[in-house]
């Protein structure tokens, strides 16, 4: 079965890609940073900050003057140069968190116009990168009263980045009159920098008006330091400060669709910012299959996104797994050689598990039956990990170190 | 915004096509109709029986030997040359519809291998067309069985076929051996033509082995009679009759596809069997949205198909409308003149409503929000109609008389 190979190597190709991401992503920025007469420092900070501060020592070497690397805990792969590596918590921040944010503080101190801050910023920051002005017991309280009365991630955010010495363009603002370079690989669908990691380089466009009226709105408790807090405004322009979504699931799109051509697919790219509820996304593409499967074009249907799953079982999964179960009970009895999709976390992790994601095709449903797993009730009980594992489905590929949210492709002849 | 005027002509031609459809499918049709020497008999049956039946006379004329059209209630437009018109009960049979299928029969019958029947069926067939084999109370009690127990559609046709006189094959073996030339408008996904309708002439996939099994599954509580029924077999070979799927949604998107490209997009047919819950290919189709929109390349995106609602609110809506509040949700604050999405309902009705479907862009949530609604809180009621009501989104075409299912256009630029 030639798509099978295909698709196999398409997803070799999609995983390296992945993992190529932050390196790539920090070395196309580069070029076009400008020349440098003072300092140059370098921030590394978020899942992905190893790779993307050695890629960055590998194009500058010993022209850094000084840096820090701020990752979660276990994502350094040892030393770069002179560059202080730090680990710290993800996705709750702790104590090496304050830590290592004080130490990228303290290099960014004091520096003139003729220095350059080099921030490189992926998923994982907001937790990474962190100097509370209240002290830790209120603002987890805080976060509690706003999750409790339904307060959404925008209204929660804005109150946060009052509550932060470094988000919001706060940290840009301490690094002034010093250029700030940020290059960014992005988790946020749709790429707004002021989102990713709660934008510490980029200008706010919260108010704190809108501030104020979400404390009244939800009548929350804080303490009198904490409205203060919400009274100070924070940066709404930033004219030392550039920024450059370097990476994101759209580049991760764009090598799969080039790979996709290699193989001799014509590739439709429908989304980069796909959000639906994932079995529905997978009926969909199933339905894509249907229309396209035994047409004698090859074609290749890809959506980059995050998809969402509401749970109501009790089995286990992840969005992507679900993604393929829905997709190959829509795709059921489609010839294996026509049509077959595969959805795949870039992080090689999806859900609470030890996959990456599925792959199908029209005889993964009866394979599923034969195994003894009703496709339906898995779904229903929102099991796709055993439903595929039943099905040899599960894509497992380690982790990938890169997290740009998830890829689907559906490949179809 | 040309995008709108676009979208509007757009609609003209998809309306006009979905109109057309009866007539095209039988026109083109009856090119590839073999000479006949004997009788030409026409039996026109469904909602489109009328159009149907219009278009055969229009080509044959006189040479109609006689025919019989059954169509719903209040659908006949007019006496057609020599042709008895008949209407009836539509969804549920009614005294009309026994009275005139066995006008049908009697008009095919002791029919020679020179004849030739004409059978032209559209969607709504299953009910208009009928002659139960057992007393209707049973027919409905048995119906009442299997839905109390949770029997799904295609176990229940297995057994209506063999409670019905002309379903599963057996009209067409009741008209042998003259030869039986279908000519189906589909209504159905996928347009398995035994499945349309219940396939009055076209030999049947269930056995009775299949029926005697879900019988025996659910503890159903069957007379004799009915029991006796279960054990006579429908047709699995019918080689006089030749059964052809003319016209469905599929040719409905052709014919859009081709508007769009004399407007000047680029068209692409996403599936012409989406099947998914409509508020999800709504938010899936604004993802598409977001990632094209402003890039100016003239795209078209369409979908056919039918997906459905799960009602959990008190609103008014129907799938179309569902659809595009979604969709008017996920595209939100996208420029108008950029990217534009409207879902209709090719029969001109979309759920218990007086409008087609809707069509939205990125002002429309906005708008909605003036007039005091709630875009989300609409949605979460499944009140799709009064949200698009007050943003001046909905469509409302009027009755087209003919039923594809529905048409979805995302147009970009």
């Amino acid at each position: 079965m030639n798509i099978r190979k295909d698709a196999e190597e398409l997803l070799r190709a999609s995983l390296q890609a992945a993992m190529e991401l932050p390196r790539t992503c920090v070395t196309e920025s580069l070029g076009i940073l400008p020349q440098t007469e003072g300092k140059l420092l370098l921030v590394a900070v978020g899942k992905a900050a190893w790779e993307m501060a050695q890629a960055a020592y590998e194009v500058f070497g010993d022209r850094i003057d000084g840096g820090i690397v701020i990752t979660k805990h276990g994502h350094s792969r040892g030393p770069i140069g002179p560059l202080t590596i730090r680990e710290a918590g993800h996705p709750v921040p702790d104590e090496h968190t304050y830590a290592a944010t004080r130490e990228a503080l303290a290099l960014t101190e004091g520096l003139t116009e003729q220095d350059t801050v080099l921030f490189c910023l992926s998923g994982g920051g907001s937790a990474l990168f962190e100097q509370p002005l209240l002290p830790e017991e209120e603002l987890a309280d805080v976060t509690r009263q706003l999750l409790a009365c339904g307060a959404d991630i925008v209204e929660i955010n804005t109150l946060r980045k009052r509550f932060s010495a470094v988000k919001g363009g706060r940290f840009a603002s301490h690094c002034a009159p010093a250029k700030v370079f940020g290059v960014l690989l992005s988790d946020v669908l749709g790429d707004r920098a002021d989102m990713i990691a709660s934008g510490p380089a980029c200008p706010d466009a919260s108010t704190c008006e809108q501030a104020l009226a979400i404390a009244e709105k939800y009548r929350l408790s804080l303490s009198p330091e904490a409205h203060a807090l919400l009274r100070e405004e924070t940066p709404k322009e930033l004219p030392h400060a550039e920024t450059r979504v370097a990476g994101s699931v759209r580049q991760l799109c764009e090598s799969a669709m080039e790979a996709c051509r290699a193989l001799g697919y014509e590739p439709h790219l429908l989304t980069d910012r796909l959000c639906c509820e994932a079995r529905e996304a997978g009926s969909f593409f199933a339905s894509i299959a249907k229309t396209h499967s035994g047409n004698r074009r090859k074609l290749a249907f890809l959506a980059g996104g995050e998809t969402v799953v509401h749970l109501t079982g009790k089995g286990l999964g992840g969005r992507n797994q679900e993604l393929a179960l829905a997709a190959a009970m829509g795709m059921d009895g489609l010839p294996p050689e026509n049509a077959l999709l595969f959805s795949l976390g870039s992080d090689g992790t999806d859900g609470p598990t030890d996959a990456a994601g599925g792959i199908v095709d029209g005889s993964t449903a009866s394979r599923m039956r034969a195994s003894g797993v009703s496709p339906a009730d898995a779904l229903a009980n929102n099991d796709a990990y055993h439903a595929l594992r039943a099905a040899d489905a599960l894509l497992l590929t380690g982790p990938t170190g890169t997290n740009v949210n998830d890829l689907t492709v559906l490949l179809v002849e």
